[in-house]
């Protein structure tokens, strides 16, 4: 195999009360890659649609992490990436985590599969470092594995998936201003009230128990973050009426995705998925602001051959 | 029925990466509590043998938690509270719990079961609070649902019943200092970094995952606690050589039990537990400390009817 066409997906991190380490994958929102194998050594970055992006490979997300991956592979193997960047740099959906996890996902077919998908994450880091301004995994493991994903540490990489209740469906809306991980991550606090700390991890702790049991009920009980999203919440316009009106709509709960300015929400059903879109969007029709709205199940696949 | 004798046994909070939420309950150490119906309202203390305890009505746990239960249901029956108290107060292993939640459950099913053992939580709280300054759910739960068990909110006493993998033994040291939880919550710090609050949470969603899938080997990497168990520890005498000495002799970890100074292992299968239970005795015979050991499968059960 020469050649590779990729859906690699958007997808939701810092879920609620799962800041840093809880993230789930989209399914009807993504990136298109096509990877071949070139002549010569080394990776280049061939057509980019969509999006401005860099094409010198030092600067491009996608064959940084490429390269990582080559790297420790020890491949003289060279690869062009074309990309189809339908996914918005800094719209809080895992912009450059499709394009990093892309990249490794289909170089690694073309070599054989070395790696696991799992194995992949480390490589796909090297790619979100450059676009962040720090390595995490929370958007890379839902791109790669699929579904929900806890990443348990940051550090050694361990990271597991979890169970996906098939009812739940996402609605997301992006408002189109451009939001930098690195800003929004300027603004946090480095220390956090202890008891606001213990409230947070009881509802993750919940959250995930839910997944496992399908209880939409707790689930949505335990989507509540007084940590973060108090903070972030002033750089996204209208987020508390748009939390509000989502859960009034019959959301299970609703929260800023990554670090915004995306905010998704999570319906048991289409009909209720689509029910939150109607109530939210009419916050930004109001005061002229562009946006998008997403629908999406929860792609338990990850990253899909096409 | 007229009369009624229960086991209300022992329990571990504040389990590692699950401080202030996360509980297991204890099958081989606990107290034989007898309640029997009287002509004349009102909660009394009757015999109590094994450790001293308040006959007064208002400052015991037991019927202070009883006279809860009986306010919210407005009975004007009595009872007489029979203690045999085999868990020490301060030992750190849920002794006043398994009073408040043994006197509740014992008069509930005196009158009836007219609450289900979920629902009696709060009443059992009342005897808490008196036990330890602050109402907390955390020893209570495992002791009333069994196994192991999650304190969503401890305002709205959302509680969640998380399976127990099956091979689970733990391993209880004793040291037989007195530790009041008052003490041990005053030394705590009200703010925590927020990166530390981070891995705990990992930590602690990872634990839940694991009790669902069975998986010893995440189950003993996210016992830690980075954050209460390095404070705490200069309470008790030896903590770090203890913890170490139980993980090398196989534990899958090792933490504060509640808030000390009993401090508690889970092994896979009896045998790995007794090792422990060898390799830790060592350090307080070696400083001739009085001490305990007691092992013990997870009571999946809870509170037992004789």
């Amino acid at each position: 195999m020469d050649q590779i066409k990729i859906f690699t997906p958007a997808s939701v991190a810092n879920v609620s009360c799962g800041f840093d380490v809880l993230g789930f994958c989209l399914d009807t929102v993504g990136d298109i890659m096509k990877v071949s194998k070139t002549e010569n050594p080394g990776v280049t970055i061939g057509a980019v649609t969509g999006q401005e992006l860099p094409k010198d490979p030092l600067k491009n997300v996608a064959s940084v992490a490429a390269s990582s991956l080559l790297k420790a592979h020890s491949s003289n193997n060279g690869f062009r990436i074309d990309i189809e960047k339908r996914i918005k740099p800094g719209s809080g959906i895992g912009s450059s985590a499709a394009s990093a996890a892309g990249a490794v996902f289909a170089i690694n077919e073309l070599l054989g599969r070395p790696y696991s998908r799992n194995g992949l994450v480390k490589f796909a880091m090297a790619g979100e470092s450059l676009a962040s301004g720090a390595a995490h995994a929370d958007n890379l493991a839902p791109v790669l594995l699929g579904g929900f994903t806890l990443v348990r540490s940051n550090k050694t990489l361990d990271i597991i998936k979890l169970p996906s209740p098939k009812d739940l469906v996402a609605t997301i809306i992006h408002p189109k201003i451009e939001l930098k991980t690195i800003h929004s991550r300027a603004i946090l606090k480095n220390e956090i009230p202890l008891k606001k700390a213990v409230e947070q991890w009881g509802n993750l702790g919940a959250f995930i128990s839910a997944l496992y049991t399908n209880d939409y009920g707790l689930l949505s009980r335990s989507m509540e973050d007084k940590i973060i999203e108090p903070i972030r919440a002033m750089l996204i316009p209208k987020f508390n009426d748009i939390k509000h009106a989502a859960i009034d709509a019959g959301a299970l709960g609703s929260g800023i995705s990554g670090s915004g300015p995306s905010v998704y929400s999570l319906s048991k059903g289409e009909a209720k998925a689509k029910k939150v879109g109607q109530a939210i969007r009419t916050y930004y029709d109001e005061i002229g602001l562009d946006y998008e709205v997403h629908y999406s199940r929860i792609n338990n696949e990850g990253i899909k051959i096409l």
